[in-house]
């Protein structure tokens, strides 16, 4: 009558849109009005919003703008209060903004039906997006990424997190937005730095999934530092797209041990934090993809000249491939460190996604250490030293 | 070049086996062994267990157990901390556990390819369960339930969460657990009153969902207050069989406003907090199954036999059908309160499970007051005092 176990099996089906517009608080804008329109029930709904105080900064009309743009829809109303917040790493480096917006959700009674919004940058909507997960077990959670990096990447995906004791994303969930309103009119007031920073992850995926694109990157560097802003929203389309269809295709929330989308990203976390977050994540992912191109070029599964575009590229693109700190030598160089961070996050088996060629990427589970360290002498040298 | 929009769409697998057994820490016993070894590889893992403090009370050498059947095992090490923590509903009216078990994962170097088991109550593996799932995005989570309640229903299912200033679950995840192990020797050292109230969610699940096996409760009312072991057994086996079938049937993670298995639960959460937790979630759930019966009768779903019949059941179970702090009149009754809140809980709109039938339940969208008070007056008065 009672059988030894039973075996409970299901899946759950998610479904988010991903928009693509400009200036999405304009009256004369519908994307949002529809999008609400087509959710709405016979129930007034609620949001709240919470904006990075970057962007307050430099689009001094913005919330102005929102209160006005939600006072013209039916059926949603805004909660009394518009949070704005600190933009930037420290949005995520303790519990304070998550614990803020925990607080909100239940002095404006935003339930599971109702839409917690972030507005910003990829830290401020890591810890937005992690706060609306856990209340009331899963909020609707709309994101609007302000920046190249968070509108390409972070901003579109499935994950939140926070960071624990320095520990990048340590606490965090797989949780999909509800929506993502990605518009352009927010690349406009970025700083040269953080404008060129987010491109570094359309090289990324270009480089494992989609040779075309890195050919396009290729031929639009010009216009792409220079600021050109058709060439970046196609950036921006482009890479989302490949994002995207890489989270759909195959483990969304990452019960194996294989992470495409973190080529270059190894080396670049423990970048990231022995900078104290100076070096921003797109500089640092640069860098990593640079390293890991000529590792690649080391261990003779890439060709010199294949690797040398990739590191030309990133230079042509205004972004670094070397940093001081990865000036040192011995057993506790900085990667090596790192490395070991690495396998021991990964519960002791490395999984790193390597090249093979221009958009075709390759996994490994074992890093030569020595070679690691050539790979960083070769770009320290303008990519002219070699084993 | 540019498309206004992508639909972003993909499904993620769940799957995870209950196990039933005696005993399991028993070296004899192969259950766990055998588990840890269909799922070991090349790497160690790693195991935090954390253990509810009324287990260890009453299974003296629990510990000592564990960790000698863990030092049987190949493939896997404990963590040499066996976290012991307060059990009952104080582990999740705040923070503090859920902060302790998050830096043990950090202390420990827990992966998301290692373990955190949590054994207990409902509300310990509700607490272990939300640090799991935020750690690392969600580490492998084993349960090992040791109350009727937590084996026959929220231990087997797929939520977690603490409370936030009084409000129960407030805060956590849907986060299916890696495996359940469900030991029935645990049952043997609980309380008459907890073995009893854990009764009150099988009626449940008996009377939403499967006529058969109702009738099967009430012919072994009598053995299951007598503390037959055997019965107790398949009490709770068939409880979480109905229990997994209903999760894995539709919406998992209830992303509309259905919730067919919290039958009873609305005004059982009120008189929960009314009462500061004196009153045990079982207990409650009798209560309000016995209320919702009582409205369903009065409003003409369900037959005066059918309706009298589970109150006498639920009596003959040992289970109260009523509680003090319903003795109240006019406008501010505690259950046009708690309906208030629960209205306010879903956004704005009820939606109550009724009973047109025992095994045969029905959705409602309002409630009318006074019948929902002539409910309680019928319980108060023996089932003889009629609208």
């Amino acid at each position: 009558m009672i059988k030894e176990s039973i075996n409970q099996s299901f899946t759950v089906a998610y479904r988010y849109q991903v928009h693509f517009t400009k200036a999405l608080f304009s009256i004369a804008n519908p994307v949002l009005a529809r999008f609400f329109a087509s959710h709405a029930t016979d129930i007034m709904a609620k949001a709240l919003v919470v904006v990075d105080d970057g962007v307050v900064e430099h689009h001094v009309n913005l919330l102005q703008e929102i209160r006005a743009y939600f006072e013209s829809l039916q059926g949603i109303v805004l909660a009394d209060e518009l949070m704005v917040v600190n933009g930037g790493e420290q949005a995520k480096n303790d519990h304070t903004l998550v614990d803020r917006i925990i607080d909100a959700v239940d002095r404006h009674g935003i339930d599971r039906h109702s839409y917690v919004i972030g507005i910003g940058g990829g830290a401020v909507l890591d810890a937005v997006g992690y706060a609306a997960a856990i209340s009331h077990r899963g909020i609707r959670h709309i994101r609007i990424p302000t920046t190249v990096l968070s509108q390409n990447d972070s901003g579109i995906g499935v994950k939140n997190g926070i960071n624990y004791l320095g520990k990048k994303n340590f606490i965090g969930t797989f949780s999909p937005p509800f929506a993502v309103f990605n518009d352009f009119s927010f690349l406009q007031s970025l700083s040269d730095r953080a404008w060129r920073s987010g491109i570094s992850e359309a090289v990324k995926v270009a480089l494992i999934k989609d040779a075309v694109f890195f050919e396009w990157i290729a031929e639009h560097a010009g216009a792409l530092t220079n600021r050109d802003a058709d060439a970046m929203e196609y950036l921006v389309y482009r890479c989302a797209e490949l994002h995207l269809q890489h989270i759909a295709g195959a483990d969304p929330f990452e019960f194996g041990s294989s992470r495409p989308l973190d080529f270059g990203h190894w080396s670049a976390h423990k970048l990231e934090q022995l900078s104290g977050f100076e070096v921003m994540h797109g500089e640092a992912v640069a860098i990593g993809i640079a390293l890991d191109s000529s590792y690649s070029y080391l261990m003779g599964y890439l060709t010199h000249a294949d690797a040398q575009r990739i590191v030309q590229l990133l230079q042509a693109l205004g972004l670094p491939v070397f940093h001081p700190l990865l000036d040192a030598e011995g057993t506790d160089h900085p990667l090596l460190i790192g490395l070991d961070e690495f396998r021991e996050h990964l519960g002791g088996r490395l999984t790193i996604m390597l090249l093979q060629g221009i958009g075709k990427g390759m996994e490994v589970h074992t890093m030569d250490a020595s070679r690691v360290l050539a790979a960083a002498s070769m770009l320290q040298n303008d990519f002219e030293v070699q084993l």
